[in-house]
């Protein structure tokens, strides 16, 4: 089933304990799109500058991407971020952020409007919210991050009322809500809007809350982290991309996909930037989400 | 089966976002036999002052625990802890710690020593050592804590070859491996000796090691987090008590002793000091076990 991703493309500076990187391909459509289209065919819509390397789009382009909406702005650069990471990883420390071709409007293809699942990654929430009206019969998940908790809570707010899913990181959810408790918080986000929200815990798992049901899921246990740049993007990506080839937001279909997330998310950090997500093949993702099956089988 | 412990008895201040109370029962051995004895007769030995109501063992005394360990010295205080959490809620700050009948030697009775299960909470890895030499022919779980990591390594290091199975915090598992990443810290540990290593994650559940397999378990979901002392300890007397109750050490039965452990530390954070502990029954533990199930369940 159809799924479009409105996201960054990013050229990346990276510092870990593994090592540094400078200019490598990023940004969370990119990252998403890897995931994602290792289940399903993904519509890209992304803003990129004159200085992007054409081959970084050759995994995508093999796994059937459409690029409709990948508008390119000749007299502008591509987004850059640097960061660095130490300890336990868990977060990153922002270096630079040159926003470049990110202050102009995303572009809408007029095909990508009957897509079935819409996933706005984060951007301000009016840009997210104009996008939406667009999808009128689309299911929408949508991430957001601390910064528009700050200053752009009105506009927050009446996203996250019209939105079907939404999908943060337990430091966002503690912010939005105000609640320390990550269970009550869950239970505040609901409140707020979406049917489903999603709570990324990093390297300790992900919760679910629907008006059914709560679940919680460990992650994919990883020994050598080498750069967590993008695991959240590749966590939705490969959820997104499983639910859009499920079609279907049962419990069943959204707790496998989780864990196709977190499968992603792994393969994600093994390595710098997207390398080890185009490397990686969907035979490989099912061994793995098969081991995590097993690492998590708890037979009552 | 038969379960031995060697703890603290403890008189405990405590502060937290819910309120602040003083004196009240705790110490490790006090969690865990409240813990353990919702399973099967628990074996206590323990040091204790002249200070300690008398009344705070007539919900173990009911679940039939043996005192015949318990040392009592009239000239001396309990040990006395006291401390404040705040934020998260993830660790204390200690503000007072008064040893007392803690820098005693505990008192090892001749009838605990065929005991089939010995759990040793945080002390001395000396006295750890020589309590051991007494119980040949026992599965030995034992606990540890930062402090002795600095001061008595070689010590600690002795314990572990001579343990099956070590019960730790990831913070000890990271301080006593070096290790950040707490999947290359279990790897670690198993080297260090025990067979079995259970990393206990607070809020984020626990990791088991053993030569055959790794498992992950989140914690249960709880809203209402009160006091969270204790809560390791419960972990630790809920596991052991389920274990010794099913008498096995296979995957299966390591598996569901920790979910009972996990549902024990649900209950104890949810009031302060033991009270919840003392007042749960074994039926609401079951019920809360079957729940975990359900929200732990992902069917590949």
């Amino acid at each position: 089933m159809s799924l479009t991703v409105f996201g960054s493309i990013g050229r990346d500076d990276i510092t870990t304990p593994s090592g540094s990187v400078e200019g490598v391909v990023g940004g969370s459509a990119v990252y998403f799109s890897l995931a994602a289209s290792l289940f399903t065919k993904v519509r890209l819509a992304a803003n990129v500058g004159n200085d992007f390397p054409d081959q970084a789009w050759d995994v995508l382009r093999q796994r059937g991407t459409d690029f409709a909406g990948l508008q390119v702005f000749d007299d502008k650069k591509t987004f850059h971020w640097a960061g660095s990471y130490s300890g336990d990883m868990n977060e990153a420390e922002t270096l630079v952020t040159d926003l470049n071709v990110l202050t102009e409007k995303p572009f809408v293809p007029e095909s990508y409007t009957d897509s079935k699942f819409l996933f706005l990654a984060n951007m301000a929430p009016e840009t997210q919210l104009e996008i939406l009206g667009q999808f009128p019969n689309s299911t929408v998940f949508a991430d957001t991050m601390n910064l528009w908790i700050d200053i752009a809570r009105p506009q927050l707010d009446a996203l996250l009322s019209k939105i079907d899913g939404l999908v943060l990181n337990d430091g966002e959810a503690r912010m939005l809500t105000g609640e320390q408790n990550l269970i009550r918080a869950g239970a505040a986000l609901q409140k707020m809007g979406p049917k489903y929200v999603i709570v990324k815990k990093g390297e300790h798992g992900a919760f679910l809350f629907t008006p059914d049901e709560r679940f919680g899921l460990l992650a994919y246990p990883v020994d050598n982290v080498v750069d967590p740049t993008g695991a959240g993007d590749s966590f939705a990506g490969g959820m997104m991309g499983a639910l859009a080839a499920a079609s279907s937001l049962t419990p069943k279909s959204i707790h496998r996909a989780m864990a196709y997330g977190t499968v992603c998310a792994s393969f994600t950090v093994q390595d710098f930037s997207v390398r080890a997500l185009e490397q990686v093949t969907r035979s490989e993702i099912d061994a793995r989400f098969a081991e995590l099956g097993d690492f998590l089988s708890f037979p009552p």
